[in-house]
């Protein structure tokens, strides 16, 4: 697969010198595939104790945690913060202290032999709701779309950024998907190429439209509605269902019922509507599997300068309910275990 | 991506009825990026006790495990068995007691609204070396070439029977890599379709083929036979290497210097080279990583009756030294905190 690498500014970007001994990291391409490898070598440096020290008393005997006061523990200033008229806060954003992708590196290819690499250059951003112990789901209506007012905030601030092409929001819950630390919070992270699975999707919503006139997540939506039997709940703007082809057992994808290629588009109307269906979606594999630990991200276009009309943006729950082995690992086919008509009846007798 | 489903015989396949009251499973197919997913609802029969189950004592007090009696814990019949002169047996080859493919169902597609479906017709396989304790990095050269046939007698038996248009053959040590039982033991998937990923570096190959009028792979041994930094072993036939663009730390790729598309067509005298590379990088990783959990896998042309003359057979070894989180699920790109350089060196230093 071919990765789009234009627009992007060859030029160097800010060279802020690293706050904290984090180092540039590097983006590799396999010259087969064409898909791109992120080498971190910084985030190595992330102490193991972390998950020891997450929770502390200080000398006063109170528990601490490195975001529950992002300041004292050292975090870096924050970018967006949600405050009640008292300034006590609610939210808060600010740069992940061990980046994937910064701004410490110049842009522009750099050959080796038969390869190509370039600069892990962008932004790495982490995304915090104040109460420790409340995950998202089990957080109320305005809870929740208060994290997605943030996600909104966010992309709609990085989107024009210099070697901005694709921002990937996503939330790690548990050990087992990948958290490294529990108390709740989101990543965002700005990249300058589109990457492989969002390029599958894209070019897969383009080529259904040439051939069928019709937008293809459209066309799941309409009849997932109408087909009752792997929705979990919807409401006039929204609809959770588990997918036809579903990867992991008791996934779950959240889209908008009126085609919309931009989540950064989304009005304040409309998140209460997302915020309530993607709570009663989360909370019924909350509830149903017994908080299992969980990835979910947005799908939503790139912020490349072109048009994307016929994508649909839309959230993937994914429930971790298995590891990928030899055979996933091999070949690309997930193996599910369950049947998502069957795994969609169980979650909604949860809701 | 579009997936091969061509060269499937649309007759009925043998109608067995299930020995084990296993399930027909089914690959469905993702509408918008045209991936397959395996729902085989059998699997998920497998006992969850297995794993303390796995060495029990018998009557007499001698240890057993499902795997070093295959026989007596009710495993399939052989398909396969090395035995020595007296028929004491090293290997045998019997179908998986939970398929995740079978012949149990017809073949053909079934549409279901927007969607589409397939029986999982195939066969799932697993070859078993005999002591329990002795995994592959601990076995010798000849022991290692044993594997190797057995994977080759399969191979040639399983690519001409119907439906069958690709096999995968893939080996999962270690829980956290998704080995069910730690009886040393690999696996093998004979399937109707062309996976994504093997997809993926087919068409990659074809694509750098037409542009520069060579093998990609031979481009990468070469380069890496010369610059060594990211060498593990070679001897003249094989090379070991840290690839450039290494999804995970510690990853390994084993390749014949000599280009050949076909796994199958090994020669005897091959496979003892082979072994040799094989076992030297594996064992390196086995060391330098306190045996850890890991995949491998065999990437060969596939066997649907056509040719493939600008691909190039390979073994890609991966460590399960991270988790995909959040990130790599929604993008695809692999963030690896070591650099393949630095990690060859380090395996060197193990050998």
């Amino acid at each position: 697969m071919q990765i789009n690498i234009n627009n992007i500014d060859e030029k160097e970007v800010e060279k802020e010198l690293p706050k904290n001994g984090s180092q540039a990291s590097e983006l590799r391409q396999d010259i087969v595939t064409g898909d791109w490898v992120v080498i971190a070598t910084g985030r190595a440096k992330r102490p193991d104790v972390f998950a020891n020290l997450e929770r502390v008393k200080d000398d006063k005997g109170i528990e601490r945690c490195l975001f529950e006061d992002p300041v004292a523990s050292g975090q870096e200033p924050d970018v967006l913060i949600y405050a009640d008229k008292e300034g006590e806060w609610s939210l808060r954003v600010f740069p992940n202290k061990f980046p994937t992708v910064s701004q410490l590196a110049t842009i522009g290819p750099k050959p080796e032999g038969p390869y190509f690499s370039m600069p892990g250059v962008g932004f790495h951003e982490v995304i915090v709701t104040r109460d420790h112990f409340k995950h998202l789901a089990m957080m109320n209506t305005l809870e929740v779309a208060e994290v997605f007012d943030a996600y909104q905030d966010r992309y709609l601030d990085l989107m024009n950024k210099k070697n901005v092409n694709f921002i990937a929001i996503f939330h790690n819950h548990g050990k087992e998907a990948g958290a490294s630390l529990t108390h709740p919070h989101s990543q965002l992270m700005a990249i300058p190429v589109i990457a492989p699975y969002p390029r599958l999707e894209l070019d897969g919503a383009e080529m259904y439209y040439r051939s069928n006139r019709q937008c293809v997540y459209c066309v799941m939506t309409e009849y997932e509605s109408q087909f009752k039997e792997r929705v979990v709940f919807e409401n006039d703007e929204f609809i959770a269902f588990c997918p036809f082809a579903s990867r992991v057992a008791f996934e779950v994808w959240v889209l908008p019922k009126k085609h919309s290629p931009y989540f950064e588009r989304i009005t304040d109307e409309q998140k209460i509507k997302l915020a309530e269906v993607f709570s009663k979606g989360l909370g019924s594999i909350y509830k149903g599997l017994n908080d299992p630990a969980y990835n979910f991200y947005i799908n939503t276009s790139p912020c490349d300068g072109k048009d994307y009309p016929h994508f649909h943006w839309h959230i993937e729950i994914l429930p971790h309910t298995s590891i990928w082995a030899g055979f996933e690992l091999e070949t690309g086919i997930e193996i599910s275990t369950i049947q998502p008509e069957v795994a969609a009846e169980y979650l909604r007798g949860k809701l």
